[in-house]
């Protein structure tokens, strides 16, 4: 398959895979990952990321215990959160708006490198809930210029699981909406 | 090179391309590169999005009209626009504000079959600043339950374009911030 077919392959078989095997992921895959996360686009390239990434059985249970979707990240062998840093906009105070559009690129990119390495991954949202944004800040001692767009739990699928098929044709507009 | 490699590669590889040759886009592209936007995960599933193909010369200069990023716009064979569709969630009102993050994490998918293909892009934001969204509006006689994310200018790159490594070891951190 060439470049193209594969890219899109794995976009198009990338799902939430909230249950997972008890094999560890090794460090150097969660570099790679968070590596291409930090590949993605950033308004005016201001990179206003941090990624913080849990593979402490401790921290992992008590993120679960966060919010109702913390099953899933408690019984994970590890987790990534992207996390907003709004020190990166303190010259350009007018960009701080991107930084969700930003965070969720790439998370996206995570998710697709999870994705290709045989791994399973859910992206379990925390910003803009409030009570999610304080439990994930309390947990992991978060100063307040960091804000936590969500919580990735990853591991080795423990089941098979199949992409949704999101195409609609009708949500293709040609030229006018 | 095994999938997990050629995702990696293509993650690393892509950039933003804004000067393209006149060759045109296909509509088979345009299609698939919507297709891989439309793969992208969503908050309770929601798919609360719009995917606006331009290809006709006269809407892109008008697009190219609108704002500072415009003669991209303008000189590109095509654009898509990536809007949230704010009828998505007439039954869970509370869910809207996940829209930027959906559409965000579709356009990188763009981005990235985009860049398998040999294409080049660049994402030029309109959300959240309210002259560039009304200036697309206006353009394309959007409703209002229409909120344009984006531009993205798509073509052939007319030179070669590198990566930047933004790559930061300090901004990945174990089990603590």
């Amino acid at each position: 398959m060439n470049k193209a077919d594969v890219v899109f392959e794995n976009i198009l078989s990338r799902k939430s895979v909230r249950s997972y095997t008890n094999q560890k992921v090794s460090r150097d895959d969660l570099m790679k990952i968070v590596k291409a996360g930090m590949a993605a686009p950033t308004a005016i390239n201001i990179q206003p990321w941090e990624f913080i990434v849990i593979d402490d059985p401790k921290i992992l249970a008590d993120l679960g215990g966060v919010n109702r979707a913390g099953q899933m990240i408690a019984k994970a062998p590890a987790a990534i959160i992207v996390a907003g840093n709004m020190d990166a906009y303190k010259d350009r105070p007018n960009a701080r708006d991107f930084w969700v559009q930003d965070t969720s690129a790439a998370t996206e990119n995570i998710l697709l490198q999870i994705e290709a390495m045989g791994l399973g991954a859910v992206w379990t949202a925390a910003f803009p809930v409030q009570e999610r944004m304080d439990g994930i800040r309390k947990v992991l001692n978060l100063p307040d210029n960091i804000i936590p767009l969500n919580v990735i739990a990853v591991g080795y699928p423990d089941t098979e699981n199949k992409p949704k098929d999101k195409w609609k044709e009708n949500k293709l507009h040609w030229n006018a909406y």
